[in-house]
C-alpha cells in the first residue's frame, strides 16, 4: 500500500515503505512571506571572580578573550543552517554579540536580524552559545567547573507571531 | 589582441591571455525572476536481502540506518552549492528525504522546493546521493559489495522550463 | 623598538607593533605526546512536561527529535576547531550521544574520544550544545519558553592532567 | 533502572532512558594502528552520445567539464567526514580522479590514500559522486534524462581485512 | 550604569559592561534595496618566466594549474561571508576567474554578480587572492620565491555609490 | 590502448581515456614521514595614513579590526585544505597573526607550526591573505583604493628541505 505522504511523488509502488509519519524534515517556508525579523538570545558562563577578572583583563594563557569569543559567536550565527538539521538557511542581515561581567558570570546577548522567511531565534541561541563555549574554552585551563547556563530567547519581533519578550523571571544571570 | 570575452573589463592590455572560450565559469542568473521550483530525485542502494533487514531492525553496526540517512541527506542539500562548483546557492525552502525497501534494495527519495532563480535538481541529486552513502557507510562492515545506482530526477516544476516527469521506464528500482 | 615576541620572526624592523602580549592566538601543541583521551559533557533542556511527551511520541511538527538531535552533536563534534577560533583540529576516534528524560527536561549527554596530543573536553561540550540547540529548534513552535541548561564537562581521562570526574553536586539536571 | 551502555559515564541515575541499543554512533577507532590504506571507487555517468562529445570538445553551456569535476571530487574527498555523519576524519594522503568515455557514458575513477587507522572506500565513493553529480550539473541543460550508475568500491588495500578487489562482473560500465 | 548601545535589548541592568562602542558587528543591511551589483577585482602572481612557461604548458608537478585556480576562485568566492566576519552571507548570481600572463607573472581577473544587498566587492577579492593562492599551491615545489601582488578592486557597479572604476595608475601589473 | 597512468587500477579497458599527464591530483605523501614544521608568511595592507590611525583607534564603521582581523586569519589557516584544491589536511599545531604599522601600511604575519607530513606555507600564506581581506572588508567603506601586497613566504623550518628564509630585498613593506 502506497505511503499517502508520497502522493505527490512519481507512480513508483512501495514495496516496504519505512517511512513513518514522524519523520524529520525541513518545513516548506516558502509561501512565507519576507518580513524583517530580530531576535535576542542570551548564554551565561558561571565560573569564578577571578577568572572574571582575567578575562577582563586579558591574561588568561590563550589571550584577549571577549573579542574572540564576539568574532566566533557572530561566525556562528552565519553557519546556523549548517549546524541545526532542520534550520532554512537565511540572508542574516546583522549580527551583534556584547557581554555583560557579574562579579562570578559573564553574560553573553547576541542579536541577530534577517530580512527572510523564518524567524531568526536560532541563529541568535547559536551565536550566543558558540561565544559561550569560546569563553569556555579560553578559561578551562584556569576553571574546569565552569558551567554554561540559561541559553534561552529574550526577544524576537517579525513574522506571523508578532512581538514577544520573555516575562521577567529571576533565572538570567 | 584583448580576448573579447573581457571587454567589460577595465582596460588592460592582455599580453598573453589564457580564457579559453570554453573555461569553467558560474553562469549569470541575475536576470531570472524567482518563482517556486520543486524537484524531486532518487537513488537506490542493492545490496542483500539479510541487509535489509539488518537496516529495518537497527541491528547494524554503527546503529540505525535510516533516521541517520535521512538527516545526512537533508544537510547534504543545504552545502550543494559548496560541493558542486557552478552551482549557485539558494535560499532552500524544505527538504523532505523518504525510504522504500523491496527485497534487496532501498531506494531513496529526496524531495527540494525554493523560491528561487534557479532549479533545485542539484539540490535533490545531492540530497539522495548522500544520503545513499550514507547508508552505504553503515552496511559496509556486513556487504563490501553493495551498489548505488539509478540515481536520476524524477520530477520538476517551476521556472522558466515548467512542469517535467520523467518518462516511465524500467530504469529504477 | 622592535616587540621581543616577534624575535623569531625575520629581522623586519617593527615601525609601530600592535601586538599586545595579550593577543589570542592558537597554543603550541606541537611538543605534546599522542595519548588516548575521552571526555563526557552534558547540556540540559529544561521544558515543559507535555512537550517532553511529545518528544518521546514522535508528534512534534518536525518530526523526530532525538534520532536528529544526536546526529547533529555527532557532526558537530566534527566541527568543533571550525567554530571555535583557538581550538585544534583532532583525529576525532569516536563520539556517541545520549538521552535522558525527566518530566520536564531532557539532559543530553556526549561522550567523544581521541588518540590526540589535547584534550576533547571541547568537543564532547559542543556536540552536547548543538544537539540541545536542535532539540530546541524542534520544539520551538510549542515551547517559546525553553531554555538550555548546565552545559559542563563530567569526566575527562588521558592526557597530562590525567584523570578528573566533576564533584558531585546539585548542579546537574 | 540503569542502561548498561552508560555504565561508563558518571553515576547520574536516568529516570527515563531513551538510548537505545540501536543508536547511532561513531565507532571507536582509537585502538586500531595506523597502517598504509588505498581504496578506488568508481561512479558512471549514463547520457547521450552527442553529450559525451560535448563534454570531450569542452563546448558545454558551463564549460571545461572533466577539469571541473575532478577538482570538485578532489575537494569533496576531503569534506567526506563532514557529508557522513558516522564517518571519522582521516589525514587524506592522496587523491587522483581519472575519467574514461565510451560512446554514450564517462565513467569517474577516484583513488584515495592515507596514513590512517580506518579504510578510505567512503573518501574515494564520495570523490567520484561528487565528480559524477558535477558533470551531471554541467550537461543537464542539454540532457534531462541522464543517469548516474554503478558507485561501487572496485579495490582496497591495508587495514585488518587485508586487500580486496571486486570480483569481476558485468556489473560496471 | 547601561550601555545606551543596548538600549534596544530587554531591561536587564548590566552590572559591569564590557561593550565598547568600537566592537566589531555585522552592520544591519535589513533595510537596503536589492539592486544588481557587479565587482572585479584582481590578484597578481610573480614568479620567473620558466615556471610561467611551465603553468602554460602543464607540466608543473601537481598537474594542470589555471583550470584548477579557476575552480578554487570561483569556490572560494562562495565561502567569502564564512571567511570574512563581518561580510553578509549574499545570492552569488555568477563568477568569472580569468587568467592573463606576462613573461614572469600571471595576473588573475575575477568578476562577481549579485542581485543583493550589498556590494560583491569582498567576493570578487576573495575569489582572486584564493585563485592566486591556488597557483602558489602549485608552482611552489619550482619557486619558493613567488609574490602575489596588487590585489584590489578594479571596478564595480550597483547599489548606492553607483559606479566606480579604479583610476588608472602605474599599480597594476 | 589502455593509459599507464592508470595501470594500478582494476582491469577495465578504457575504450577512450580522458586523463593527460598533466591532470591535477593531490599527490602522495603517505610516504612521508613526520617531523615539526613551521611557515611563517606576510600580506601587506596599502592605504592611506588616516585610515591606519583609524585601525589604531577603532574607529571604523565596522569597529575593532586587528583583533577581528586576527580570528580570521587563525581561523582560515584550519580551512587552507578545504580551500586549496590539492592541500593535503594537517594537524595544525599554533597558528599566531601579528600586525605591524608602518605610516600607510598595515603588515600582517602569519605563523603556523605543525607535527606533519608536509609544510604549512599554505596555511601560514592563507592566514596572512585572509586577515588582510578581513582589514580590507573594515576600511572599503573609507577606502575604495587599498592595496593588498607582497603576499609571500618570510622563512620555514622542518621537512626534507630543511630550514629556509627569504633573502632580505626591498620587495617587503
Amino acid at each position: 500500500m502506497t505511503d499517502p505522504s508520497l502522493s505527490d511523488q512519481p507512480g513508483h509502488p512501495a514495496l516496504s515503505h519505512l517511512r513513518s509519519d514522524g519523520s524529520a524534515h525541513m518545513v516548506d517556508v516558502t509561501g512565507k512571506s519576507e518580513t524583517k525579523r530580530v531576535a535576542t538570545a542570551q548564554a551565561v558562563l558561571r565560573t569564578r571572580a577571578d577568572v572574571v577578572a582575567q578575562i577582563g583583563d586579558g591574561s588568561l594563557p590563550k589571550g584577549e578573550a571577549l573579542g574572540t569569543a564576539r568574532v566566533a559567536g557572530i561566525m556562528a550565527a552565519k553557519q546556523t543552517s549548517n549546524l541545526i538539521p532542520l534550520c532554512h538557511p537565511l540572508p542574516i542581515g546583522s549580527v551583534t554579540v556584547d557581554f555583560e561581567t557579574s562579579v562570578d558570570s559573564v553574560r553573553i546577548l547576541a542579536t541577530v536580524s534577517t530580512r527572510g522567511v523564518t524567524g531568526v531565534e536560532m541563529e541568535a541561541l547559536t551565536a550566543a552559545s558558540v561565544a559561550a563555549l569560546t569563553l569556555y574554552d579560553m578559561i578551562k585551563a584556569v576553571d574546569k567547573l565552569a558551567v554554561i547556563e540559561a541559553i534561552q530567547v529574550l526577544e524576537k519581533s517579525g513574522g506571523k507571531s508578532g512581538d514577544w519578550a520573555r516575562p521577567s523571571t529571576g533565572v538570567s544571570a
